[in-house]
């Protein structure tokens, strides 16, 4: 993390951040957050994630007592305060403490700048693989901080070679644990349409590719699929080139997946440069 | 919560107390903990809440620095310090901070004394209701912090007179939010088998009960069933009269489930007698 941090109403050195650990954020696993990322010292498509942070504070039933222009305020304070150079910015709204130990209360606001790699050259280059997981995320339109059974999961995933997971249920596809997924069949791009949390970077896609099909997709059509891709804040497009153990299309990276990365990369530069 | 707590290592003042926002305990809802009653500051069932604490810990990757002992003694020392009568402990132990802000790491211990009420005498003598859910919780034989679903839908409980929920899935009961759920049909009481916390109120009633039958209850049984109930520390055996919009058998706490009421106090106290 970066050496500044707001928390609770002031920026303050992140060490010394504290939230109360009766809060039903950690007793109870109740909290929403989001998270987005800064190129340069820019935050990107800051708007979505503002409007998706706000509406899931709502949606939780969660009082947040800042507007969207208030925190964009205190963002742009804090990533200067910090020099933060192409790197994340995580915002966190707790439960709150609640005198029934459960019920959502009134909690706390915390936002923290964190350096930010992306994956390797190599992951995008050779495509990774994911780990097919009977699951499906409760409340999914809400970016909760839901992740026991995905972190859960995480320590087996090195032995295994997989860089995360996909959800199915009842024979159908719906995300990743971080990431949303794309499916590309005969020239036709097709993502996921329920049980998923509306990325931005997922839709940030569909307004590229222009004609993404958005429906049920079972985990047998996907596992044939020519092309399979996720996406995320922190990824951009990932290529999937492996599911559990069946290896999807070529093996490779399909051509429209790396024309979609290409063009994504060239918008990042673009609003980059139109910010300057 | 009571004025003391144990926090890191150290018996502190419980408004002092304070976790790492980034935690994984909070930005990723991945933390464990136990609960359980004192009777006067008899702490009650501690072994096997102790055991159970421990094995959550080891199965959720989770190194915890104090043996079953190590806990015990600070857990008498925290009780004498509150004066603690007829109360509640709550232990946490945290993910703590993951330098991929994801996989399990080395986290914080917690414990906390709080004060309990029973449920209302009302609520024994007429029984609650309760929504059925179509949900199963992920590694539900850890007791992890993961109670996003339930929090979010018990705004809506008291407009509906409910107490809580009873999840199914695939057409079988699991359990409710916090507690066991059983079943008394033609005098045989029966208890779901899986996808369940096996908690220790219902470890201890079917001790009581000697010939409980644990196995597959699918939800159309147990809607008309003669009687239901649920166990859990906080409430020992709750009659459950109405399921969603149907009644329960007589729609009163049937014979069964009283009688069971009945010895479980008795077995308290009989034991608050042999330790003093």
């Amino acid at each position: 993390m970066k050496p500044f941090c707001f928390a609770k109403d002031e920026i303050i050195e992140s060490k010394l951040a504290t939230s109360h650990p009766l809060d039903i954020g950690l007793i109870r696993g109740y909290a929403i957050f989001d998270f987005f990322r800064t190129v340069g010292p820019n935050p990107l498509f800051l708007e979505d994630y503002l409007l998706r942070f706000t509406n899931s504070a709502k949606s939780a039933h969660l009082p947040l007592a800042y507007s969207k222009e208030d925190l964009e305020q205190i963002i742009h304070k804090l990533i200067a305060k910090n020099e933060l150079e192409n790197g994340g910015v995580r915002m966190i709204l707790t439960g709150g403490i609640s005198d029934n130990f459960f019920t959502p209360a009134s909690g706390d606001l915390f936002l923290f700048c964190e350096p930010l790699s992306l994956p390797s050259e190599e992951k995008y280059s050779k495509g990774v693989k994911l780990l097919p997981v009977e699951y499906v995320r409760p409340i999914p339109k809400i970016k909760t901080t839901n992740y026991t059974l995905p972190c859960f999961l995480s320590v087996d995933w090195p032995s295994q070679g997989a860089e995360d997971v996909i959800y199915h249920h009842q024979g159908l596809v719906s995300e990743s644990s971080r990431s949303n997924i794309f499916m590309v069949n005969d020239g036709i791009i097709s993502t996921p349409a329920t049980h998923i949390l509306e990325g931005i970077t997922r839709k940030k896609v569909m307004e590229l590719a222009a004609n993404v099909i958005v429906r049920d997709i079972r985990l047998d059509e996907i596992l044939v699929a020519d092309e399979v891709f996720m996406t995320s804040t922190t990824k951009r497009i990932m290529p999937i080139t492996t599911i559990g153990n069946q290896v999807i299309g070529t093996g490779k990276p399909g051509d429209q997946t790396v024309s979609l990365m290409a063009a994504f990369e060239n918008m990042e530069k673009s609003l980059l440069f139109s910010s300057l």
